[in-house]
Parts: structure tokens; sequence; C-alpha cells
């Protein structure tokens, strides 16, 4: 794709169009592909109990949770990332978890806000995509018309107070001779996760069935093509589930947050 | 100082040495110029209450509160600055603080510890003195044998839920012909404050008398020499006292934690 065909796209459909139609409910489904070039960011409020304990996970971890803008606690507008989003509708889908079980999956959380919440928005590999696919590298997932394939892996995450649990990650699909490439590229994406984690043999990082993701969708690879496992800001999910936080709200994998700010742009800011 | 000489006072009087005597309280007075090249730090210990505050707070104010390393609820060990070092004893001087008043300032705080408290080293301007003096700055504290002169300013801190307050300063009296240089080999120091936030006239940055330091001691400038200004940890406790802290401990001014890593070394690590 060349510049021009890329401003264009990128004019015709806005991050703020785009989450006008979520928030309204005129558009659903994962945020795959959408608005390439700009920033998406993975969701989780937490009640002020838990938010130190959270924001130090967060720069333990920096690679799965790479911090873009932190709320104040009751806040609920993006301030950063857009201007004056409001995230209790402005995402696709979000996930409740109470005692870090699963138990919801609504399009809008206004109803279950509390004042005492605590919102971080983390990077999300959505945002190299773009830049993959400038490089010639193929996004097979877009290919196949579906979500990203994430894994709990046996990584672990280094504990924040009674924080802990593994590693999740996502995975694409690589042509061999392009795998240094990938690597190289998103490495310059330290806000969006940066390089991948792992590449090849998923069962060395604990992964048993590539066709049997935790989270999103299954994606095939092509003959030739190699795994390639990049830290996911899903990870929070995984730690919610392992540490038994009473009460949280994520987005569901693979339907984010989409920033005004394009990938690069998030790159050269002061974060969070 | 050459490099010779400089790596025989570092290896005669090692900061773990200097720490025990704090500890011990063979030694007394504040860490100005001692183990030259090793990195101190600046302490701030809250109720775990006030903990995701403040970790923001030093997130959206990097420079007077660059993040050393923090420390689980309840610990006292250091593990990354210092091999478990513990906090309770081994600086030479504390302050208490209750509901944001000055209560005592003792050389040892077991005796008011609590198990919800959480503990932040941040970055010490003292830790690129050394670099200044390699280059044949002089540090005129350390030529009058005194503690360095801080400073209340009128630059505002960002907020942070319930903290805020004004952004204290160091000063440094600098030859004018060596202004340039001291910036430019302190912004090599990110973790220490890097470079200064103001030279030259005091009253530009709400500072009315340079003779009566808020904080550390009244230091004389040389003819020819500017004022120059950096970002200084002692910031968080003129927060404290504009937010009404119920209970907190912190060093006092120019009573530093003295860590095992060169500023150098601090440079190059993955913090906190």
């Amino acid at each position: 794709m060349n510049d021009q065909e890329n401003s264009v796209k990128k004019s015709t459909v806005s991050p703020t169009f785009i989450r006008q139609e979520y928030s309204e409910g005129i558009r659903s489904g994962d945020t795959s592909g959408l608005c390439p070039g700009y920033a998406q960011a993975n969701l989780v409020i937490l009640p002020k109990e838990w938010a130190f304990e959270f924001l130090l996970f967060c720069l333990k971890n920096q690679q799965p949770c790479p911090l873009l803008e932190v709320l104040e606690p009751g806040d609920y507008l993006v301030r950063k990332l857009a201007e004056e989003a409001d995230l209790r509708h402005c995402l696709p889908r979000y996930r409740i978890w109470r005692d870090g079980k699963l138990v919801s999956e609504p399009e809008d959380i206004s109803e279950v806000w509390r004042s005492d919440l605590v919102s971080f928005l983390l990077g999300c590999s959505f945002s190299f995509e773009a830049a993959l696919q400038d490089e010639g590298i193929p996004i097979r997932h877009l290919e196949q018309g579906c979500n990203v394939s994430m894994y709990r892996t046996n990584i672990p995450t280094n504990q924040a107070g009674r924080l802990k649990g593994p590693m999740v990650v996502s995975m694409r699909p690589i042509p061999e001779s392009k795998v240094e490439l990938a690597k190289i590229i998103s490495q310059g994406f330290k806000a969006s996760h940066g390089m991948p984690v792992h590449a090849g043999d998923p069962s060395l990082i604990g992964i048993r069935d590539l066709s049997s993701p935790e989270y999103g969708d299954p994606v095939s690879l092509k003959s030739g093509d190699v795994p390639v496992f990049w830290a996911c800001g899903v990870t929070p999910q995984a730690v919610l589930i392992d540490s038994g936080v009473e009460f949280a709200i994520t987005h569901a994998p693979g339907h984010m947050f989409i920033s005004d700010l394009t990938s690069d742009e998030l790159e050269k800011r002061d974060l969070p």
C-alpha cells in the first residue's frame, strides 16, 4: 500500500467515527484491521483497592503490559490517547469479572460503573500490523477475516503484590524468510509489545495445540509459515483468573480501544 | 581526579560499608559527596492506601520523581539497588510526617514500621556529581563542605489523585562557561533527574532568596557562577505537606540511600 492510499484509508475511517459507531451500537465485532496505522489499546479496569498492585504489575511486566494511559479513580474519559472518549461504551465489547470468573460480555459498562474504578490502557500488537504489511509481511488473520489467535503460555510474569499468573501471547503465522524482518519492525514499537517473545515450536512456551487458542480465533498457517508469538495485553485477564480479584472489567480479547494517535506517534510520547 | 584515584576511592569506601556505619550509628550526617560514582536515592514511604496515587504521581512527574525501585507492601529490604539492604536504618536520617506535618527526624524507623507501608526509591542528583567533576565542573557545596541547597518553586507538578504540590529543585552554582557542559552531562542521567529545569534568575521559578533554601544548606556562588536548578526528589515532601497525607516517612533532605549500583549502571537497567 503506498502512502497516498494509506492516508485516504486513514482519513475516511477515523478512530473517532469508529468509536462513535461502537458507542451507538451501529457497529459490532472485533477491531482487528480497523484504522490501520492507528494505535489500539487493551483495557483493564479495577477497584482502587487493587490499582497500586496492578500499576506495579505493569511496571514489572512492561512487555505484556506497556502502559499507555492511566485514568484517575472514577474517571472514564480517555484524555491522552483520544479527546475525551468515554470508556464505558466506545469499545465494541467488554468482559465483567467477579472473583476471577468471567460473568458477562456486555457492549456497554455504564450500568456497572463505580466511582472507585481505575482504568488502565495498555499497548496492543494490532498497532504494528500496518507497519508489517507496509514491508510486505502478510497478516494471516486479516487475510482469513478473523481475530488473532491468543494463548496462555508457561512463561511466568513478575508477581506484584497479590497479582500473578502466566503470560498470554498473540500468534501471527509469518513466512520463514520474513521472520527476522518482523522481529526488527516490531522491536521499534515498544509501546505495542515490541519484539516477539518466541518464534517456532509452540510447545516450548507451553502451547499444546495451535488450533485451539484460549482467546480469539484459530488462524491457519500457510505452507512455509512459522508461528511467531508476541506478548499480549490479555495477560492481565489470565492474572485476574489466577489472583481472584473480586471485581474487574476488561475489553473482550480483540475488541480494543482505538486511539486517535498513530502507532508511530505513540512511540514518541512520554507515557502514561 | 583521575580514574585511578577515583577507583581507589570507590573500592575503599563501599556503599555497603557506609550503609552499615549508618545502620550501627557509627556515622551520621548527609551523604553529599560519599561514594562518588555510585547512585544515591530519595526515599518515600506511604501507607498502601496512598501507594497507587503516589506511583501514578511518579509516572506523571518523571523528572522530579524517577522511579528506581518500588517495594512490595510491608517489605523493607531493597533488592534491586542493593542486596537486601534494610531501609529501616541504613539511611543516616529520616523524616516522619503526620497529617502533612513534619513531626520528627529519627535515625532509625524500626519503631514506626507498619505492615501496610510501601517504599519508593527515586533517583537523586548527587548521582551525577562525580560525572560533572570528572569533566572539570566544580561542585560548590562539596568545596564548602555542606549539603546542597534545595528550594520550593512555583513550577507545578502534574496532579495524581489527591497528590499535588510544587516542584522542589536542587541548586548548583556553575561557572558560566561550563553551564552548557553541565546540561549535556546531566541529560545523560535520566534516572537521576536528567537535565536542569532552569539556569539563571531564581525569581523566574519563584525562588525569592537563594541564601535561604527551604532544604539543605546555603551554598555561596563564586564570581562568574550561574545558579543551575535540577528537579529534586524532595518534591514528594512538598507534596505531602500540600496533600495532607496522614502518615508518611521520607529521608531527610540530603541524607540519601546509597545504592550498590553506579550511576552509569542505573541508566542501563530496566526500572523499577
